[in-house]
């Protein structure tokens, strides 16, 4: 048994979500058990590393994890959202889909320049997304070396891409050949 | 001064977003902040009456809420979602929009009959949107008699509304005339 087992044990897989063929990892289950959301905050809040100013949670189920942490970690919270949400000035950032492209957000003064940050979300597949974050946060003067998720997907790759951006990447669970 | 004009201090307001004539109340200033997260956490989780099982956050803001009291509060975090959004099976409620309407949604398997659920939310407005959550959290066997919102906008009645439900509201700010 590995150390995250019984995190993994609170995450229910439902087929063909969104779309056949696709094995969908469900935290909802994870999230309802208090236990659960405790013993990941908990780890996570242990594998930071240093310092960090703020939280970068990416829409929607990333805010869960970047607020959960903040207080633990004294860091603030910079929301990541899918574009036209912010109601202030922002710079974007696109990124590819599997059909198409979608594009986010952050608020242009959201960063002071060198400002550390820590990227988080609910899960990592190709990573698409999350380079965006970071691409983001980087072109608005932040530092990010460090990201966290509850699950990989490393058949997916996206975990070694965001290596290969300079970043540290912890996760607390994976689902091999996802 | 008033008890929570430091927090009030942190919310910027944005003229005219999303429409001509609204005054936004964009919260994502206070997030940013180390000390006005752990404030707005404190004082929520110290107004929170009994103990609950679950804290049901409306989607996207509201997930930061829910999240971030979950652990101080021993309780797990229920999703509210914009229809479509949850992988398993759903129990959905409509609500009307100034023009048209919407529809939110929670796993019909997520609550247990007579779960204590507190519902948050970063604003509350005319309640529709609050309002609806209250119905399906009911519908899905859940007690629900507290709701929790960082702003108030007490002017468009949304609070008093929810009171007539039978809910007990709590808004650490408000910004009368809105």
């Amino acid at each position: 048994m590995s150390a995250n087992d019984d995190l993994k044990a609170l995450i229910r897989t439902i087929p063909n979500f969104p779309r056949p063929g696709i094995q969908f990892r469900d935290i909802t289950t994870l999230l309802l058990d208090p236990s659960g959301m405790a013993r990941t905050v908990e780890r996570m809040a242990s594998a930071t590393q240093g310092p960090i100013d703020l939280i970068a949670g990416i829409e929607a189920r990333g805010f869960l994890f970047a607020a959960a942490l903040a207080v633990p970690l004294n860091a603030g919270v910079l929301l990541i959202r899918k574009d036209g949400k912010l109601p202030g000035a922002t710079i974007a950032e696109d990124y590819a889909l599997e059909y198409g492209q979608d594009r986010i957000a952050i608020h242009e003064d959201a960063l002071v320049p060198g400002a550390r940050v820590m990227l988080v979300d609910d899960l990592i597949a190709t990573g698409g997304t999350a380079r965006a974050a970071i691409r983001l946060i980087r072109k608005a003067g932040g530092v990010v070396n460090q990201a966290q998720f509850l699950v990989d997907l490393p058949d997916l790759g996206g975990a070694d891409k965001l290596r290969s951006d300079g970043v540290t990447v912890d996760a607390l669970v994976a689902f091999p050949g996802h």
